[in-house]
C-alpha cells in the first residue's frame, strides 16, 4: 500500500535506498501521509518527485523511511544544484540535462555517472527546497506552523517530528575505500579523489589539507632533529631555524592555495555558483517581507542582534578569557609549589613532579575549550543569526580568540614577563604533547571503542532473532542510525590551527615542537579516517572551492609568530651578544629585521599568485566561452530584429 | 556619393556626429572607400553597422570623417557593451533592447536615453570591435598585415594610417557643465553626475576622489591651524596630532570605498559585467594559437618578457634609485653649503638663500619624475604586456616606486639618519610647496595659455575667411583635432598620492601640510575642471566601478605612515623625558604602541564592510533575481521534459 504512492516505481523497479528520514515514535499517521505525499509528488505539483519507502525490519513499520530517486531525476537535480562535472574533452562544465551527452562516462544506462555522495546530495538539496504551499500549519501538529515558502524539512526538524536525515554508507564502496586509505600500512597520499567521492568536498579538503600541512612540516622536522640529536642549545642556531621557520611558514600557506585551486578545480567546485543563501534552520523571527527576495518569512531586527552581541556576548567572552588568565595564574602557583618542593626533597619523584603542574594544566585548558565551545554554540545560536555563514563567523570568531588565549596567554607569559626560557621550553613541550594525546584519545579512540562495544552487542542481538527478507538493510540501517553525528570539519581545523600556533610561535626555542607536530599529524590522518569511516554516521557531502576563514586564521597566526619569534631571537643571549655597548642598537635592529620580514611576508602573498597559471588559463577559456556564447545570443536576436525592421 | 555609404541614412535623417576619425594626409582612395564600407556594412556582413560622413571645409575633403549612427543602432549597442541603466522601479539593470520599455526616460523617441558620453562609448567600442574578415593586408597598404579577427582600426592607429580617433564636444553642454563647475565662485559640490554624464565614470571618480580627499582633509587642516597660529613647538601636541592622523587616514579610505561602491553603484558601473579582455594595441607577436580563444592571433613568449622585466626594467629602476639618492646627496651638499654661508655672513640674503637648495632640489625632482616617467612608459610597452591592465600594473609600480624614493629619500634621510627636525620640517615645506606650484603650472595653467593664444590665432584666420555651409562644425573639428590629447587620470591620481604621502608620513612634525594639501586640492578641482573643458580633446569615457589599484597604494602609504610616525614620536624629546631611566623602556613602549596601532589599522579595515548596507541588499535583491529567473528556466525546461517523457 506504501509502494503505491512513488508514481515512478514502476518505470525504476530498482529502487536504491539513498537517505534514512527517521522520524519522531508516534508521529500521527496523517502527519505521515501528508509529508512522504509532499515528497513523491511531481514538481509541478510542488513537490519534491523523489521515491520513498518504509523499512520494514522484524517488528513492522518503525517510522523510518528510505528515499531514493529514478536515475533522470537525479540527472535533473544536478542540473538543479549545479555540479559542475568533467567533459569529453576534459574541461570542466556546468551540467545541464540538455548538454549530457557531452560529459565523460555520461550514458543512459550508466548509473555510476553521479557518484553516490552527489545523489545523496542532490536529495538533501530537494528535501531541503520542499517548501510549504498554501499550508498553515504541519497537518496533526497545530503548533508547528508554516507559511508559504517555508522549507518543510526544517520545520520538521524544529519541531521534534522529524529525528534526523542521514546519508546511507555504501558498505562496499566503504570497505575499499578504508582498505585504500588507512587498512593497509604504505608510504604515500591519500586517496582524496576518493575520499571526495565518497564523503564530499569538505571532507576531502580537510584531508588534503591536513596531509599537505603534514608534509609541509617535514623540512621544519628535518631541520628540528638535530637540535635533540647533538643537544644545540645555541640560539643563533636557533635564528637560523626560526628565520627559515618564517619564511616557509609564508609559503606554505600561498602554496596551499594553489594547490586548493588544483583539488577543487578538478573536483568541480571552484566553478560552481553559490546558491542564493537560504535562512539557517535554527533562525527564528516575527512574519515580515524580506526586503531582498520579497517574500514572507520571518524577520529580526539587526540592532537587537547588535544588542545581544555587544551587551551579552563581548561581555561573556571577556569575563571567559578572564577566568582563563586565572587559571593560568593558580597554574603558575603550582609550578612554583612544584619547583618549590623540587628544592626542597630532590628525588626522582619531585623531579618527576616538576612536569605534574603543566600536564594538569594542559588537561584544564583542554576541558575549558570544549566547555567554552558548548558556551559559545549556545551564545551563537541564541544571537539568531539569520545565514549559516554569519553564524559561522561569529562562532569561529569566538572560538579562536578564546582557544588561542587559553592554550598559549601561559606561554606569553613566560616568554615575555617571566623571561623564563627553560621553563617556556619544559611547558610548550608538556601542552604540545599532552593536548595531542588528549585529542586523539577523545577524538577518535573513545568514540571508536563506544561504538565498537555498540556494534558487538546490536549485532549479537540481531543475529539471535534473525527473520525476514530486508534484514541486512535494515540491520544496516538501525546500526547506523544510532552512531554519532559529524559534526562538521570545525573542531579539525582548530586542532590543526592550535598545533601550528605552538609550531610556529615560539619556533626559536622549540625546535622539536615540529617533530611532534608531524608524528601528530601521520596517526591523525589515520585516526581521523578510521572516525570517518567506523565511529560516525556518514556526513551529506557538501560542495566547498576552499578551506575558508582557516585560510585567514592560519595567515594571522603566521603574522604574530613573525612578531613573537623576532622578540625571542632578539631576548636570546648570544643575539645580546652581538651588541655588547648599546641594548638600544639591538632592539632597534630587532625592529628593523622584524619589519623587514613582515614586509617580505606580505609582498610575498602578494606575488605568489593564488592561482596556478594552468587554472587561470582553463578559468579564463570557460568565461571566454561563456562571454562568446552571450555576445552570439545577443548578436543573433539583434539580426533577427534588424531583420523584422527592415523588412516591415 | 559619399552618403549613399550610410544605407541607413534615409531612415534617419538628422545625422548627429559624434565621433571624428582623421586619416593621414595622402591616404589612398582605395583605402578609404574600404574602411568606410567597413564602418557603414551591416553587422551581418561582419560591419559596424554606423553612419560615416567625410568633413567638407573650404579647403574641400580633407580625410576628416564624422561617424555617428542611428538611434536603434545605438540602443543595440548599448546591449552589446552592456550598459547598466536605471529601471522605472528605481532599481539599477543591465540594459536590453527587449526590455527597454522598464527603463526610466525611455521612449523610442527620446534620444537624450543614453548620454552623448554614452553613444561615444558605444561607437568606440564597435569601431574598435571591427575585426579582419579574410582581409591579409589593408588594402593599398600591403605592408599593413592582417589576419583574422584583427581589430582594424588598431592596425590602422599602429601603421599610421588613422592619426586620431576622438569624441566631438557638445557645446552647449560643455558651456553649462563648465557654468555649473567652475564658471562661478560657490561654495558645495562638484556636479559629480553631469561631469559623469559628459566625460564618463572614471574622470568622474577621479574629480569624486578628489573632492572627497579634499573634504577629508579639512579636520586635519583645521587641527593643524593652532600649530601656526600659536606656534605651538611642543612634540606632545604633535603626538596627539599624529594618532588622530593614523586613524583618520585609516578610516577616510574605508569610508571612500563606500562612497564609490554608491557613486559607481548610481553610476551602473558597478553592476556592470566585465568585458572580455582583447591585447592591447601596441601589442605585437609571432602569430599563433591564443590558448585561452583558440584564435589565432599574435603570441609573445611569456619567458622572454620575463627577461626583459628582470634583465632590463628592474636594473634600470635601480639605476635610476641610485641617481636619485646621488641627487639627494648633492642636494645635502648644496644645503651645507648655504648653511656655511649664511653663518659666515648674516644678512636678509643669506637667511632667503637657506631655502635656495630645498627650491633647486624640489625643481629637480619634479623633472627627474617627469623624465623618468618617459622611460618608464617606454620600457614597460617594450615589455611587450598583451593585456592594457597587466601593461598599467607594472607602469604604475615601476612609477610609484621612484617617485616614492624620490620624493621621501630626502625627508627620510633628514628624519632618522640626521635626526634634524628643524631641516624637516622645513624641507617638507619647501618640497610640499614647491612640487604642488610646479604642478599646477605644468599641468594646467600653461597648457591652457598656449591653447587659448592658438584659438585665437584661429578664430582669426576664421574669421577672415568664412565661407560654406556647415563651417561652424568643420571649425569646431579642426579646432578641436589641434587640442592636446588628455591621457588619463594616472597623473592626477599621483600627484594626489604623494601629496598624500607629505601629509601622512611625517605630519607629527608638521601639521602645516594638510593646510597646504587643502588649498592646494581646492584650487586643483578648478584648474583640473579647466584642463578638462578647454584645455584637452573630450576624452572616451571609460566604464570604471572604483579606483582600482590607487586604493592599494593609498593604503599601503599609511601603513608606511604608521611606521615613520611612531618612530618621529619616540624619537621627540617630550616622549624621551617620559622615560628618564632608560632609553629601552621607551623603544620597547613606541614598538608595542606601533604594533597595535597596525594591529587596529588592519581589524578596522577588516570590520568595515566595504559596501553600505543599502548597496549590499540591492546588489542582493539583484544577484536573487537573476539566480531565480534561471531556476524558473531550468524548472521550466524540466517540466516540459517530464512532461514528454511521461506522454510518450
Amino acid at each position: 500500500m506504501v509502494e503505491s504512492w512513488s508514481f515512478l516505481d514502476t518505470a525504476e523497479s530498482n529502487f536504491r535506498p539513498l537517505v534514512v528520514i527517521e522520524l519522531a515514535k508516534g508521529t500521527k499517521q496523517e502527519t505521515i501521509e501528508w509529508f512522504t505525499k509532499r515528497i513523491v509528488d511531481k514538481k509541478a505539483d510542488g513537490g519534491a518527485q523523489l521515491l520513498i519507502k518504509p523499512l520494514v525490519t522484524e517488528k513492522g513499520v518503525e517510522n523510518i523511511y528510505l528515499v531514493g530517486a529514478s536515475h533522470l531525476r537525479l540527472l535533473l537535480g544536478a542540473e538543479t544544484v549545479g555540479l559542475v562535472k568533467e567533459c569529453s574533452d576534459n574541461s570542466m562544465r556546468t551540467f545541464t540535462y540538455s548538454s549530457r551527452k557531452t560529459f565523460k562516462h555520461f550514458a543512459d544506462d550508466n548509473h555510476d555517472f553521479l557518484t553516490m555522495a552527489e545523489c545523496q546530495y542532490i536529495i538533501k538539496h530537494e528535501l531541503e527546497n520542499l517548501r510549504a504551499k498554501k499550508e498553515k500549519i504541519i497537518p496533526g501538529y497545530p503548533q508547528a506552523k508554516l507559511y508559504p515558502g517555508k522549507s518543510i524539512v526544517r520545520r520538521l526538524l524544529t519541531s521534534g517530528i522529524l529525528v534526523q536525515i542521514f546519508p546511507l554508507h555504501d558498505r562496499e564502496e566503504l570497505k575499499k575505500l578504508s582498505h585504500n586509505w588507512y587498512g593497509r600500512v604504505k608510504v604515500g597520499y591519500q586517496p582524496l579523489d576518493d575520499i571526495r567521492c565518497y564523503f564530499g568536498e569538505t571532507i576531502a579538503l580537510y584531508f588534503g589539507f591536513l596531509e599537505y600541512f603534514t608534509f609541509a612540516l617535514i623540512p621544519m622536522a628535518v631541520i628540528g632533529i638535530p637540535y635533540y640529536v647533538f643537544a644545540w642549545e645555541d640560539y643563533d642556531k636557533y635564528v637560523m631555524f626560526a628565520t627559515f621557520n618564517l619564511l616557509w611558514s609564508t609559503v606554505i600557506l600561498e602554496v596551499w592555495k594553489r594547490m586548493c585551486a588544483i583539488l577543487t578545480y578538478r573536483w568541480g567546485t571552484l566553478l560552481m555558483k553559490r546558491q542564493f543563501e537560504e535562512p539557517r534552520p535554527g533562525f527564528h523571527g516575527v512574519l515580515g517581507i524580506n526586503p531582498v527576495t520579497g517574500r514572507e518569512e520571518p524577520v529580526y531586527s539587526s540592532i537587537k542582534r547588535q544588542l545581544r552581541i555587544y551587551l551579552v556576548s563581548l561581555p561573556f567572552v571577556c569575563l571567559c578569557l578572564y577566568f582563563s588568565l586565572y587559571v593560568m595564574m593558580i597554574y603558575f602557583d603550582l609550578e612554583q609549589w612544584a619547583l618549590d618542593y623540587h628544592k626542597e626533597n630532590e628525588s626522582n619523584f619531585s623531579s618527576l613532579m616538576l612536569y605534574v603542574p603543566s600536564i594538569i594544566y594542559a588537561v584544564v585548558i583542554e576541558i575549558m575549550n570544549r566547555i567554552y565551545r558548548y558556551a559559545a554554540e549556545f551564545l551563537t545560536s541564541w544571537e539568531n543569526h539569520r545565514l549559516e555563514s554569519s553564524y559561522q563567523n561569529h562562532l569561529i570568531l569566538k572560538v579562536l580568540v578564546f582557544n588561542f588565549l587559553n592554550c598559549f596567554a601561559s606561554l606569553f607569559y613566560i616568554a615575555f614577563v617571566l623571561f623564563d626560557m627553560k621553563l617556556l621550553r619544559q611547558s610548550l613541550a608538556t601542552l604540545l604533547i599532552t593536548s595531542q594525546i588528549l585529542n586523539q584519545f577523545a577524538e577518535s579512540l573513545l568514540p571508536y571503542w563506544l561504538q565498537k562495544r555498540y556494534n558487538r552487542r546490536m549485532k549479537k542481538r540481531m543475529c539471535s532473532k534473525k527473520t525476514g527478507v530486508d534484514l541486512s538493510l535494515a540491520e544496516q540501517v538501525n546500526m547506523e542510525k544510532e552512531m554519532g553525528t559529524y559534526l562538521g570539519t570545525f573542531d579539525d581545523y582548530l586542532e590543526l590551527f592550535l598545533q601550528f600556533g605552538y609550531v610556529s610561535l615560539f619556533s626559536c626555542v622549540y625546535p622539536l615542537a615540529a617533530v611532534f607536530a608531524v608524528l601528530n599529524n601521520i596517526t591523525e590522518i589515520y585516526s581521523d579516517a578510521l572516525k570517518m569511516c567506523r565511529v560516525y554516521k556518514r556526513p551529506f557531502a557538501e560542495p566547498t572551492a576552499s578551506i575558508g576563514v582557516w585560510q585567514l586564521a592560519f595567515e594571522t597566526m603566521s603574522v604574530i609568530s613573525v612578531v613573537t619569534n623576532c622578540i625571542l631571537i632578539g631576548m636570546s643571549p648570544e643575539v645580546d651578544a652581538l651588541f655588547p655597548d648599546s641594548k638600544m642598537e639591538l632592539v632597534l635592529t630587532v625592529a628593523l629585521v622584524e619589519h623587514l620580514l613582515l614586509a617580505i611576508k606580505f609582498i610575498m602573498a602578494f606575488v605568489i599568485p593564488d592561482k596556478p597559471r594552468e587554472i587561470q588559463m582553463k578559468l579564463a577559456k570557460l568565461e571566454f566561452e561563456s562571454l562568446e556564447a552571450l555576445k552570439q545570443q545577443v548578436r543573433a536576436f539583434q539580426m533577427q530584429l534588424h531583420f523584422l525592421l527592415i523588412h516591415r
